[in-house]
């Protein structure tokens, strides 16, 4: 029942997923069973591998971020979660309520030994590929060794699932000497360097799209501003190509012509790619998505996941966490 | 002598400036004698008003941001800064070591009576306009008093030279809810709602592009990673569309036509239009201009000085804080 366009969306994109990964993929849907019944009926296959669990209560964008585990514990997301915890569904994603699936996540699922914050990432295209930013936005204030926790999960993510051999590591700051920044980075900059990471010092705000560093790490308010800004920046450039193409004619014509190849330009900028973005640092496989998540998006979150837990990236964090020790 | 392409740009600049505002302006050039002479020969007309001011020491990228008022005193932004603070100009103009001429402006004009920390600006192009962000990197670690002191200049300098009736103020945060944010935003929140300003409450990253608020203000670590990533945006996106052009004869001629009209939506990102950011808060005006600045840019900043110093600037500030007691 996640996001603007559940439980449509969500179905559709199930179903795709189901569809490309037939013979390791089942889904269990979880949502008020006739609603889910009905949606399902309008789409499913019957090849299919899926359930549906029922859980009667909706989570909605105004509910608190402990809804999921105080008052509604029948809901999509507390029943959700609470199924992987048991063990009879090996990941969880929605594109509901950020604060609530993170809660949900965090308190039912637990926290891996040694992490003390899970985080969320993002994903920003870069001349290099993708740079992966955490956190943006699940930890406002943070402390050195967050920063360095983020720095561990970012780097087994990068390795195992953008499949890069030796991710390199950059700390947001606003200056490359150790020195420059505030109180927070100069410490974790310290941290940083004495890891067995592939640390390569700081990193200012225009290498995040560089691709200077595969894996970037900062606290979450700073991520999260950077993170609306960019897609702030998105609805200019739509918004300043919608006014230019209202001039005349001619401008009319190239616009139409040029949003064919603006859009193949902005590919790499389209979240639905990414689908959604994993809570890293839990006992389990949490994934997020974004409200207005298309049926493309949610096959794509559903698939990622599915390679998380084949690839087992929160085995990897626990062995790593435990080997820094 | 300040920026990648000096003297040349900035003689450029400034003579462009005196043509086009001939009967209001008179440029004092400072720098190495010889060398200003030299590059004025080559450009300078009769009837423009001018005088060279020799300061033979130069201050490079590479040098600390001390160094003007340290080892360096007779070099030009020593020199220029104390021609200001004399009164025998009206305004500072530099295109050079951006933490020199903070430092240097500080130090030899003083703070205004009430700002604990000058600030420097950056605009953004909105979808409403312009948006000035304050601070954006001359104050890494803020109290919340240094925020609304930022308000506070950004308001007027948006009523004075953005020609803004009634400025509105945001706080860049994380959420709309003055409980969103750090510690910082939430006790700059209270401070911001109980003063004169036509505050807005919190905007998130997104809000500054969409110019929700014409003056938004957060610390310079935040400020200063939101600049540079709006830098690194534009820098991929003429990457991507190279790319694109590469890829055949179709696209390359695409592209080529496209780019005009990317020129063209492109220009409200365009730093030579604004030319400089001030430093707001000394007792007295100081522009500091982009180390890549065009002549363009150089006469812009020229303008702006002018400009401020006719409105008397400081003097607004000095009042409404004054006021505000």
């Amino acid at each position: 029942m996640g996001g603007d366009f559940a439980p449509r969306n969500v179905v559709a994109g199930a179903v795709e997923a189901m569809r490309e990964a037939k013979d390791r993929l089942e889904v269990l849907f979880v949502g008020p069973q006739s609603v889910v019944q009905e949606e399902l009926h309008r789409l499913t296959e019957n090849n299919l591998n899926h359930q549906i669990v029922n859980a009667p209560s909706i989570i909605t964008m105004d509910d608190g971020a402990m809804a999921a585990v105080k008052e509604k514990k029948d809901s999509s997301i507390a029943v959700g979660v609470s199924l992987h915890k048991e063990g009879a569904a090996d990941a969880f994603v929605s594109a509901g309520n950020t604060g609530a699936v993170m809660s949900a996540s965090t308190l039912i699922l637990g926290r891996i030994e040694g992490i003390g914050r899970p985080t969320i990432g993002a994903f920003f295209p870069s001349e290099m590929g993708v740079c992966l930013l955490l956190d943006a936005g699940a930890n406002v204030d943070c402390r050195p060794q967050h920063l360095y926790e983020f720095a561990v999960m970012g780097t087994i993510y990068a390795r195992e699932m953008l499949m890069l051999p030796n991710p390199t590591v950059g700390l947001l700051s606003i200056g490359e000497e150790s020195s420059k920044g505030n109180d927070l980075t100069r410490e974790a900059y310290q941290l940083l360097a004495k890891s067995r990471l592939n640390f390569i010092g700081n990193v200012a705000g225009r290498d995040i799209l560089k691709g200077k560093a595969s894996v970037v790490v900062c606290d979450g308010f700073v991520g999260n501003v950077v993170l609306k800004f960019a897609e702030g920046v998105l609805d200019l450039l739509k918004t300043k190509f919608r006014n230019h193409a209202a001039k005349n004619v001619f401008s009319k014509i190239w616009v139409g012509m040029m949003s064919r190849t603006l859009r193949s330009v902005m590919k790499d900028f389209d979240y639905q790619e990414y689908g959604g973005v994993p809570l890293l640092g839990v006992n389990g496989v949490s994934i997020i998505g974004h409200g207005k998540s298309t049926p493309k998006a949610i096959k794509n979150m559903i698939l990622k996941a599915e390679e998380m837990v084949r690839k087992n990236i929160t085995g990897s964090i626990r062995d790593s966490l435990a080997a820094a020790k």
